[in-house]
């Protein structure tokens, strides 16, 4: 069988990423992706040699990356039309005006979080809702907080049945390198609901949400604080049963040194991989705690890299690669290497 | 009807701030403040012309006073001869050995949350429980996150009835100027459930309470999200009548700039407020929302000084100043100048 | 003698801590403080029973004042009609556009740090050119930097001749309470030399300057280190001789527990100064290094407060009060409460 | 020829770079790694499939390891018995207890800059001092500041003589992932001269060196500007021509985007680099300035990584794999892909 035929839109903190992760996909070819200007994640790219085509959007100055050395493949246009399927990480916005691109060139895509939803057939999420994008022309993923949110709501509910959550988001305000926002010695409440509650809602109809977030300065992940009313009582170890058993849950332990967020940082690193990123979220197990009805964790989302999966799932539903969610699901992650550390005792 | 003399054990962060507090009390005498050793808190004091006379702790080198030219009147065990009852700030465990120069001379205590619960007759708070501290002879207050978490609970249990909470807390990690401890970059996660969901449920025993803490780096203040189950269904009009009538509690604005817990700070500094405190905990308007039969809100806790109109609550108590809390708080109200903002609008 | 009658422009950060400036002058008096909107500022000052009448700049809308009931008392026109001078403290760029108000009106006006130097007659320090300001009409005051760097360069160059500098600028990024500014976990380098060091050879023109400034996620003050060469070998022993005698340079010692900015402020909070405010510059004692020629030290700069002393000087040189800058820094320091520390040892 | 024998002793965040690093080498084999715990780190490593093998060093608790079904090979000594040299990366004075095991087994060892300089017979650097450590048993590498700083300083020194350096370090004070360090929203001031400055003229006796260090809550690399004095003037350009051939120096400009520390780390992921590793320091252009005789310019220190290199510099010292300096670092830098980026115009 050929491999599908993919094209990233937009070289930046996500997109760099999304070319990563499809380029470990066996059954994916990743054609190029296409940016506007020589910024630090193009000279990176160039700096290791070209691992990737580069095309240019429409506005692009070409000069500069001639003057750098920096080859390019053409415009943007041209990887529409070598391709099966975008991956749009443009800045927020720009991806419902690229869409007219992918229309006219009769391509299907993938948005990130930061569009609107009725940019797209389906707000998608690889576990929650994998058979509502199958065949669909354009999905939008779950934001970094609501696709690892969803990853254990989704976990329990298959599992136990859920009816109601209440989140607290501790938000990391900047990611690492981030110059252009920052909050100093400072917490920010935002109105409530947060978007991420409401956002379950629509992936999870059947749940009822809320939620208050606040910004904290810090890069290195989110953590979300989750109360989850079960169908019938849930206790801590038909929780933590639930949580071990999924692929993208990594179970952490207080005990084994993995104090928050900034720890799970520094094992990514230390693991080797790329950038320190992580797919996973991680899951403290000391964080499990009943009361009456209700059972309560705290998660760990790394904001750069956790949509990543659920987007290659997006791929794999959109192209009717396979059209159940546990097979695809399953073949992104045996390429992603996730899941791995499920059998160490780790 | 003579003055009830006060002594303070401690001239840290939260023993300057008790001084300050006790002092402003017309029907108290502050007789003066006990520490080791010649701090910058002590300094300053010395710098401000000795508003309190200093007194030694045992072990205290009183050269290193004379040096320095600041005056002092005796040890601390004079002070406890001239005093009815003590506050003891001393660092957490002192205040249980501290107990016995106290009980040796027959005077009352109350001590800070760092201190064991045994160390007291009765643990305290001025809103929820002032009547169990009348006449006691030790009290122990809750720490600065319970003491705000309280208000909030107790307010809207005596409004509409609760029965269940559950909190997360987005705890500063250290209190400006603080070298001696501190985060950078990271949050960190405590094992759940926190104390003071476990306090909260001592002082409040009708109330199920679970929660998790997370740890941040910023030193203006908690924030506490609280989901709150009533005994029957709480709107956000209804918690919003009542968090306005509630003396200690400031209820604020997103649309009107206070943004998060900076905010509150720098408008205590702005009001000219003693070293930029506040007494009231902040609660955000727009944070309140409900879910289903719970309602959700976040409050900030400004931990150097929440705790101080509570002790003093605890002096009226335990010295049968006020018999009922009502009276009690509110005459503490009345000499802190604590909630004069609810009549004009703001 | 009548009092000199003063407006301030712009009741932000630095409108208020002129305001209150002034209104300790017992020779001047405040007539009042002009504002576009009820910020918290202004909130803040009607919470305090506005100690200062209020008026409306152009564009103001007055009903968001009468909603909440603060009162107003006129345009920000009617307030320079009132006044012999005026205060700019108005966001960068818009004191150019004001200076046209107060041409009109025919009154004098001091220009804070952000206008360009051509907005005025004379680029003013009150110790190193007070001279030149005196009876000119309009002054800009250095920056919060460069005002408390002068004071330590110009200490030595008095005492015992300078005639090179260099410094490393440790910025911090944002204000208490700034949310609309700040970095979070990183350093950022500016083209370098740092507009400071220029600005330093513009008032001190015999000295040669460079420097290098860094941006860091704190709130609490700017630390700069110094590298002077003398016009003869600078000691430690006279550096320190020369800034003990400094009304507004406080050295302060590591081994005491000053151990870096949070420490001023903390213990300028603990003094009981308004918002905890310093108007003199902390210099600590054991960062005092020779080498070689030179003299090398670092210097704390509380940027909220640091301008308002040698702004008030700036009305004394401009209306003529003082025609000598050793009477009108010490007539400041004498309303300000500059220096007394200096007799305690502390 | 036979390839060399290395073992790390310290599996922590210098210990891991350092066995990568040494790995790395083609003419050089990695033994194995001694830890006591079953740290994060040791989970990493065996997570990654155990590339390297595990050594138990005195006191550790074997069956902790067995428990996890991490493999180990032996003892400390075991290791120490296999080797001809040992890289000592054990918490600061640990390495001086350590250094009897090594004398004991007659294997030469280098020592990170936390021990004290008389564990060693040469205080090295692999580019101011490479003939020094040749033949030597024992060698301590200076620490990750003055590694860097040095480089700069020797590339001055070597192309156009430097009399004299003024330093100010803007020290990062803590890693990522630390929870046992750090601070919150303050700068802190170490007592002058700072150690760099003092080990600088310890390696470089030739020229007189001071400096201040002040630390500030960030992780990503600390920040240090340099003025120094030549033989004759040192312009800009003569500064920027020296640095950009060293091969250990990346010249940066803020004009491409590269804004701070945070910016190198970024990039540094972007590049793939294992855990955003860069064994380079940066330079910005855009910092070097000119004053009278001086230069001055800022550098950025990637602590955890800067001292590899010179690390492995040292091995090939005092293996006598290569004699002169000029020849060991190349060989080191081939080895690491250390320069590539020289030809490219980045």
């Amino acid at each position: 069988m050929s491999k599908i035929k993919v094209g990233v839109a937009g070289y930046g903190t996500i997109g760099q990423r999304l070319a990563d992760g499809v380029a470990r996909q066996e059954d994916m070819e990743l054609v190029g992706v296409a940016d506007m200007a020589p910024t630090l994640a193009v000279r990176a790219l160039y700096e290791k040699g070209m691992p990737y085509d580069l095309y240019l959007v429409d506005g692009a100055d070409k000069a500069a990356f001639d003057k750098l050395g920096i080859p390019t493949k053409g415009s943007m246009q041209d990887l529409i039309g070598k391709v099966d399927i975008m991956l749009d990480s443009a800045p927020g916005g720009i991806g419902a005006k690229n869409k007219e691109l992918y229309q006219k060139a009769g391509v299907k895509a993938i948005f990130q979080g930061g569009e609107k939803n009725d940019v797209a057939d389906v707000f998608f999420h690889g576990y929650a809702n994998y058979e509502k994008g199958v065949g669909k022309d354009y999905l939008k993923l779950t934001s970094c907080n609501t696709t690892g949110l969803i990853r254990t709501v989704d976990c329990l509910d298959r599992s136990y049945g859920v009816e109601k959550v209440a989140i607290t988001i501790i938000r990391r305000v900047a990611d690492p390198g981030d110059y252009h926002r920052g909050l100093t010695n400072a917490l920010q409440v935002d109105k409530a609901p947060s978007h991420q509650a409401v956002d379950l809602m629509t992936i999870m109809p059947h749940v009822d949400a809320t939620g208050i977030l606040v910004h904290t300065p810090v890069t290195h992940g989110h953590i979300i604080t989750v109360l989850a009313k079960g169908k019938k009582k849930i206790t801590k170890e038909m929780a933590l049963e639930a949580f071990e058993k999924h692929p993208r849950i990594r179970v952490v332990r207080l005990a084994d040194g993995f104090q928050g967020n900034a720890s799970l940082f520094k094992y990514a690193r230390d693991l080797g991989n790329t950038r320190g990123d992580m797919y996973e979220i991680g899951l403290w197990e000391e964080s499990i705690v009943e009361s009456g009805d209700d059972i309560m964790y705290a998660i760990n989302i790394p904001q750069e890299s956790v949509t990543i999966p659920e987007t290659i799932d997006g791929i794999r539903a959109a192209m009717k690669m396979q059209e159940k969610g546990e097979e695809g699901t399953a073949k992104t992650n045996e390429y992603l290497g996730i899941g791995k550390f499920k059998a160490m005792g780790l």
